[in-house]
């Protein structure tokens, strides 16, 4: 199979009606859209390799799933409403059940975002996913890394952890040896990007600085707090536990909630006087919302925070995919 | 070295101001574009594969260059302003020295079209380079494949083949053994876009359709023609042959002239009653551009013509990235 068939095969879809945002889609030397009057184009990219961001072993249906729920994250965290992605592909052999599995979980998420794939490129090569997405969100509305202020709040969505809980479990890692339940390797294989949210906290006014967490928390936490130069104290006790980490071993526990990585949740800071708005936001996306601590002066300094208000020495990292 | 410290390193520029159209460039979850209000937002997006697309003895920054070129190209088939580009890069090692000539091939043509890097992803993998391109043209003025019709002319820039002829050199095929000048060279390690040919031609009424010729001419017009359900007359005597071609034997020349491949140059279509107003976009943007055949009725109907006018039996094939 040529690379125009392999196209036209699994990656056009002549009976999908494109949005009015997407004048002109796959087929041509480039895609067309047209945001709206007033807002500006959010773009995101995200790269996926084979045995650095999933193993030879993953469904490819959830592959499909996950490369583009990666990009749709950073969306989110630029209060972007998905517009549409190219998909650039290199496979090592055209194989037809992969790539049928691969669209089906690719567009079964596409679809569910009316993000309609819009270009892309197919090549022979070791396998690798190049996603590119593009978003709209009104003029200087997108909430970015070096917004957020000393005396803002510090929010979460979701829970983190699991996703490395799961990583954990498929290496054979001592302290992950556990039963682990399908929903958990869905944190890791299938999350779910905050797009509702990250829309709905983007009209928010009061809102400040957001980033999605692919790194770990404190990892990404320390974007912000180096681009927004403050600091942070981080409530340990408040921060949401899922069922599936509750057993753990305290400093494995923290090392998942903290360091996880692959959580795809929203980190956000909004002023305090806007707590309503952003648990409103939180219920209007029906997506859970926990206020974790606060931002403080004091450039990219975090303190970790036991229940009794006390500093916890943890030593944490944030995950680096190219050391 | 680390991810963001090789992106930090080579990738951002911080004595380098943003365009107006750039909001947000490198360092947050996405980049902001804020294209012109009227226009639409062109997108692109090409992968580069070593030993596909290049081979491991290229120059880095040759390849810098290269990766860009062929995604502006493609801009400059819609008629496009390119406003910026995306790259996702995965190394196998983070060496130092390709790394800054790449990251000098890519910038210098990117400063030359005044299209900034806005964002992207580095990860370690095999070698992959990932572009993705951004331009805006006015809404409803980009040139579309399917927009040729019966009657109009055909028309190429510059010159085909010269690509062709030195990569069959590269691989030391036997007709293709003959000194071979570095010029010849640059045309397949440095191609240059034809961007300002692309955004006068897009200026013409009467201009139609327009595609870059990555694949080899006839390969490529093929797409017109099935896009647009025409046919197309291509007179040879009037193809522009390079002063390297002259001396192949005649089966060699056209094979590099009609289906060369990695040529960028533009093959469009326009209105007889045009043809001042394109030799004016191209004396405009000091661009060759000759006009070569016309588009007849008869869907994906292609007539080679010899000086007589009388039809020529030629194989030719387009060049499958994929196959």
């Amino acid at each position: 199979m040529g690379e125009f068939e392999l196209i036209r095969q699994h990656f056009q879809r002549p009976g999908v009606k494109l949005p009015q945002d997407v004048v002109l889609g796959v087929g041509d030397d480039g895609a067309l859209l047209r945001p709206e009057p007033g807002h500006e184009l959010a773009i995101s990219t995200d790269m996926l390799v084979q045995e650095r961001h999933f193993f030879a072993s993953v469904d490819a249906a959830a592959l499909g799933h996950k490369a583009l729920a990666v990009n749709l994250s950073d969306l989110a965290a630029m209060g972007a409403r998905p517009l549409g992605f190219t998909l650039a592909l290199a496979l090592p052999k055209a194989d037809e059940a992969w790539l049928a599995a691969f669209a089906k979980g690719l567009f079964s998420l596409a679809d569910a975002h009316a993000c309609p794939l819009v270009g892309g490129d197919t090549t022979r090569g070791p396998l690798n996913i190049c996603i590119t997405v593009f978003g709209q969100v009104r003029a200087g509305r997108a909430p970015r890394r070096s917004a957020a202020r000393a005396g803002d709040d510090l929010y979460v969505s979701g829970r983190t952890g699991e996703a490395r809980l799961a990583l954990e479990h498929q290496r054979g890692t001592a302290w992950a040896t556990g039963a682990v339940g399908a929903d958990l390797r869905e944190r890791l294989e299938r999350p779910t990007p905050r797009n509702a949210l990250g829309m709905a906290l983007a009209a928010v006014d009061g809102m400040h600085a957001a980033i999605d967490l692919s790194d770990g928390l404190v990892g990404d936490l320390g974007h912000i707090l180096a681009a927004s130069r403050v600091g942070a104290d981080i409530e340990l006790a408040t921060l949401p536990v899922a069922p599936a980490l509750v057993a753990l071993p305290e400093a494995e526990r923290l090392e998942c909630l903290l360091a996880g990585g692959d959580d795809y949740e929203l980190l956000f800071t909004a002023d305090p006087a806007v707590r309503d708005a952003v648990q409103e936001a939180a219920r209007a996306s029906a997506t859970p919302v926990t206020r974790i601590g606060r931002i403080k002066a004091g450039a990219s300094e975090l303190q970790l925070l036991d229940a009794q208000g006390q500093p916890v020495s943890l030593r944490v990292q944030g995950f680096d995919h190219f050391a």
